[in-house]
């Protein structure tokens, strides 16, 4: 396909869920040629209208440019995608979701078609993507000569963050930040379930439970200290032993506000097992290694 | 007790654990003649070298102020130590993580022996206590006049919010709170299990937790909105469906890395029933009505 007059390098993305769409505008609002494919085609019209080309296939849109992007449900929707495409050549950056072990899989993949391939992982919501110093930005891994050539075309949506060649270390950046949010997220909504059947407004709730996990999180840093030393103890404010007592005061307040606890428990079970061992001094990191099999 | 010279307001606390050590250092530095007591007694003696009196007895403490703090493990321990203590005429405040029914029922208990009764939660760590702008506050509820009495003295150690005359209440929003921190850190600790065989420095990593955790934090207000208005679709941005495709991809990385997914399994199951029940399109919000029975 021949390159335009607007000087970007010319991509083709193939996804445009609610964030394919985010990112196809913020390329060609930057002056990307750009080349979409849609599985249900309808969702490929606005972009069109909006100066995109729209390729009929997959394969047709992977012919189009060198520089390839995914923005796909799942791993298998990539595969699916990607099955007929002749990839000789071609850039693939893969914008999925994926696990560390897909990533590198598919990196594998890529590479026998003749592929150079780059990973990543979008820690943003698309109303982030294009909006500079939203905060949002993308990890990616996996070929750094892929990363260097195409830096400023990645830049555009979000800022970049390479986190090595291993193709798999952008998924699992990705995978653990979502499984933080996860937890985050769980216990948000156990907080409004308690309040549910008060004459609480979420609406007035919700700025404290922002303002507190706001305060809350730089205690990661506690965590991260104590696992790299390996000793819990040093830094604890707030001792396992008067957390597993105050943890039966969140039980016993789940019940009388009639909320199921299961959100809390598995959490709750596995600090009475630390301090059932023995660790009542420390704080809750030894936690982490319950989880290690 | 006669007041001393410095002319703060006198006052006992019970409780010489990491917080009412904190709340005592407080008080005496803001010029409070301050009495206290510790079940084990040797953790007095250092508030003893700052200026404290220390009571032998809990009730010889509750006699010899007006106002009184109680800073204990946990609500069966406040009965404890107050139970042979003569309240008639004391102003009450209990500064104990407590359900709101353990507070309700303190309060009437305290009502019954002729004391005014507020109830505490501390949304603060020790080190935060005295530090102007730390962050930290503490919910009060329960009498307001006992509130505006002593609101000066009360907001010494943290800012002061008064949440209503419901005794329950300042417990209910902090345990809301702390089920809700409780549910991140569970979060972050799988997040710091997925990279434990990894070369992620625990140090690297932490940033990005806090960074990503603090960026996500007001999604709150989407889910209090939702909840308010009852309508789960509008604003949402990231699709309960792509969530438990990703939710998938969350469960695929804690197996390939050796993980235990059982803090991220409640909330997914909980995810996946809601899109099970045909709500695709939504947010994560209704969780929260799955919660309730
Ligand atoms: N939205 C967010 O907040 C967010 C944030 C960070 C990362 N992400 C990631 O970004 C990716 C896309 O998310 P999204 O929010 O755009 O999801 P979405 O709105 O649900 O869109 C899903 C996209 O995948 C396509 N698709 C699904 N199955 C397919 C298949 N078998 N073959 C071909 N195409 C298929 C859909 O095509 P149809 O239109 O034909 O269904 C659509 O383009 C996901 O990996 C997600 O985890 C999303
Ligand atoms: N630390 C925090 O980060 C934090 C934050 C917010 C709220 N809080 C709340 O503040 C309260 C105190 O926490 P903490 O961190 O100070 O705990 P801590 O360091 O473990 O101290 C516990 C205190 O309770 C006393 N105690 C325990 N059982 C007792 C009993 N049966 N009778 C009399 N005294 C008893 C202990 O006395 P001994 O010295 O004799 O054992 C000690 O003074 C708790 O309700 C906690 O939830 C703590």
């Amino acid at each position: 396909m021949a390159q335009n007059n607007s000087g970007g390098t010319p991509l083709t993305l193939l996804g445009l869920g609610a964030m394919g769409t985010a990112l196809a505008r913020a390329w060609l609002a930057a002056g990307h040629p750009l080349t979409v494919w849609n599985r249900t085609a309808a969702r490929t019209e606005p972009l069109a209208a909006e100066g995109a080309a729209v390729a009929g296939t997959a394969a047709g849109a992977v012919a189009a440019n060198g520089l390839v992007l995914t923005c796909l449900l799942d791993d298998a929707s990539v595969r699916e995608a990607l099955a007929d495409a002749d990839l000789d050549g071609r850039d693939l950056v893969n914008l999925t979701t994926s696990t560390p072990g897909q990533a590198r899989a598919l990196a594998e993949w890529a590479g026998q078609r003749g592929a150079r391939f780059l990973d990543a992982g979008i820690m943003a919501v698309p109303r982030m993507i294009g909006v500079p110093d939203s905060g949002g930005y993308v990890f990616y891994s996996g070929s750094r000569e892929l990363f260097d050539a195409h830096r400023d075309t990645l830049a555009v949506p979000a800022d970049t963050r390479y986190v090595g060649s291993d193709p798999g270390f952008a998924a699992l950046h990705d995978v653990a930040l979502l499984s933080a949010m996860t937890g985050m997220f769980s216990g948000v909504a156990h907080a409004f379930a308690l309040l549910r059947r008060e004459e609480i407004p979420p609406k007035e709730f919700a700025p404290l439970v922002e303002g507190w996990l706001t305060g809350m999180a730089p205690y990661v840093h506690l965590m991260a200290a104590q696992l790299g030393s390996g000793d819990y103890v040093t830094g604890t404010e707030s001792n396992l032993a008067m957390m597993v007592a105050a943890n039966a005061t969140l039980l016993d307040t789940a019940r009388e506000q009639g909320v199921s606890p299961e959100l809390l428990t598995p959490y709750l079970e596995l600090m009475a097992r630390r301090l059932a061992d023995g660790h009542g001094a420390e704080s809750d990191t030894g936690v982490v290694d319950l989880l290690l099999h």
